[in-house]
């Protein structure tokens, strides 16, 4: 069973939108089982999404079709498919109360484009939309099911969700494809590629191979099969690479980072804090994404200036003038007061250069210094000296993620330098 | 002169990864004036590949393709564009030597796979890549110009910039489309809607569209034609946008909400702290990522717990018991003590409920409270109380970015509450 992708809008097309839900979609599709090789993008154009329409039900028996269901003029999808269908709109009773309903609830007044959106395909049926105005709509064309979603991403993801997931779940059958990825942060994606490379035969069930995003890179395992089959696959492939890995591994799948490591504090009954220079906020931000954080992270100073590193959180500014801010020096330092001021288990500072450029040779672009002070004493310092590349904002990230591993490995009782590529 | 962006990948279509490629192609291609209306996503596989390049060349003049040309047993792009044109692929000579002289540069072992890379069909030409080890390939094939770019983002940007955009340029011609956005924060999308409803007729010459895209607003004109003539149309329609909207345009195109605040504070030698709760150093965060912010940020803090409320900046314990720490009260406590300890011109502080949940009916979530402490005295302190809806991640980040729309006002010498919509 295989599916295609279709998604509306000029904004995707002329590239001043992501398109996030085929991405989405994609991923829904994966899990089910259900193999998905195409996806289109199409602009606004009700001839070109017909004809798109009419090829890829030659292809597939699942397509997928998201946008271009709003009430304004640029929204054309539902006449497309009509016209693919070579069939008339008309009016469904049952969606126009709908939607009657809808905008008497938010007590505004329903325009003449609003009731277009009531209409569909004679033989197509309305799909309720549970948190906007633009209904869905099912139809049959040929061997193809087609299932037309609104594009915003929340009102598309609760109607897959709720009406078509299920549909597609109980065709999709015996057979899924499983994915699982596991998660590193620290290593590049080649050192990683040379550890497992006999793993990634191409072709193989179950197959493996990297991604990279944001920093992370991902070794990501498929497997297809019956449920359990492929479930036990993928487990037994995922402890092959976890021995080969070890815990540069951090999460699986969907588990970020800093989710990691608050559950680590958490978990320790710890707390942290924070003195960032380079990373300006950015670690503080990731600790505090995550649910709950505030039982572990009570405080975080940024320290941009010197004298704010001096003045807010004491670092003595004759280390400064003697080693410069860019130090291992003032790291180490920084880590230690800003953990003594927050009375906290654990303190993370970074201080380093981000660019766009350096006016001194000895601090490149790209040189950053991480300190840890811990729960164990007076000399329970480490700093990471980092030479990463890229722009200001990768740098930015590269450390603060960086100073997030550091920390995860300093709570699983390692050494950062024992664990890491050099 | 039209355009299809192929993007090559299984980590594109199972979803694992958004395709930033195609919209960053198709952005580049729009500002070129060159109608791209079709973007196709394949998995890796040879035969789809070959099979996709032989029919979009039946639709397009140019057929830009990413990713697929790494040294891995998935990356089939070479193959299926040799594939697709008929013809066997050889060895370039110039190619191989970059690339061993790009493995001596590094003080790496070449494999034979990266010889692989130096291979192109016989009558196409390979292109050097400034960053990374896989070549392009350029081929012509029937009547279409077919550009081949490696997949990694960055190498991408950097072929396409310096081998493909220049060949692009002189191929589109006289009749360009220019595209202009207006951002805009602080209001919503319908709001602005209603106010440029007569604008947005669909097919006109300029036209007017508004999207959304990570709580920022943009208003964007499209004008086709010849180069002076098309950029009056957007500057005559943009100034009648701005007369409509007025101070709520933040920027045009792809300046950041935080670079336009960064540059004020700079013109007026103004310096700003923060003290944040609930955006948890995202402000901070959002601030120092402009390259040059250490002149007017010098220092910020994440005062998570209602101690450190207290203990960092001093704000009066009694306050936070009398009033609650998410309270008009305290956002204007913070900010006044802030801007006091910091010796800043300006200080912002966030307090409020992102969520997931709340233990208090008084404070649902998504309440936020932005003090904003000025240079005039004493007593120039405004507090916007704020509801914001979405999950916790946009709830901070909207936050965030209210917070600088607020000081961007300030700064302006505007009232925000006559600018902002309720």
């Amino acid at each position: 069973m295989n599916a295609i992708i279709i998604s509306i809008g000029d904004e995707l097309t002329s590239g001043l939108t992501m398109n996030s839900n085929a991405a989405w979609l994609g991923r829904q599709l994966t899990e089910l089982g259900i193999s998905c090789q195409l996806q289109l993008t199409i602009g606004d154009n009700q001839s070109a999404i017909a004809a798109a329409i009419r090829q890829s039900i030659t292809q597939c028996d699942i397509l997928l079709i998201s946008g271009g269901l709003g009430p304004t003029e640029d929204d054309l999808t539902r006449r497309a498919v009509a016209e693919a269908m070579g069939e008339p709109l008309v009016m469904d009773q049952v969606a126009l109360s709908d939607l009657e309903a809808f905008f008497r609830r938010i007590n505004r007044t329903m325009t003449e484009n609003n009731r277009l959106q009531a209409m569909r395909p004679l033989s197509a049926s309305c799909v309720k939309n549970s948190c906007g105005t633009a209904p869905g709509i099912m139809a049959r064309l040929s061997n193809t099911q087609i299932f037309v979603m609104p594009g915003v991403p929340k009102e598309m993801k609760a109607m897959f969700e709720l009406s078509y997931k299920p549909l597609l779940q109980a065709a999709a059958g015996n057979v899924v494809r499983r994915i699982m990825a596991l998660n590193i942060c620290g290593a590049g994606e080649s050192w990683i590629g040379s550890r497992i490379a006999d793993l990634m035969k191409r072709g193989a069930n179950p197959s493996v191979g990297t991604t990279v995003h944001d920093g992370i890179v991902s070794v990501r395992i498929y497997a297809t099969g019956k449920p359990a089959e492929a479930g036990a696959m993928i487990e037994a492939m995922a402890n092959t690479v976890r021995h080969r890995l070890g815990e540069l591994i951090f999460s699986a799948d969907q588990v970020a980072l800093e989710t990691v490591v608050v559950q680590a504090l958490l978990s320790q009954e710890s707390t942290v804090t924070t003195a960032e220079s380079c990373t300006g906020g950015w670690i503080a931000m990731m600790l505090t994404n995550v649910p709950g954080s505030s039982a572990c992270f009570k405080r975080g100073w940024v320290t941009y200036s010197d004298e704010s590193k001096s003045a807010d959180i004491g670092v003595d500014p004759e280390v400064i003038t003697k080693y410069g801010a860019v130090s291992r020096e003032v790291a180490a330092t920084m880590a230690q007061q800003a953990r003594s001021r927050a009375e906290a288990h654990w303190a993370l500072a970074v201080t380093g250069n981000a660019g766009p450029v350096s006016d001194d040779p000895k601090n490149p672009v790209g040189l950053v210094y991480i300190g840890i002070a811990g729960p164990n004493g007076h000399g329970d310092i480490y700093v990471r000296n980092c030479q990463f590349s890229g722009d200001r904002q990768s740098i930015r990230l590269r450390s603060s993620q960086m100073a997030l591993t550091l920390l995860r490995l300093k709570l699983l009782g390692l050494d950062p330098e024992a664990v890491l590529p050099p």
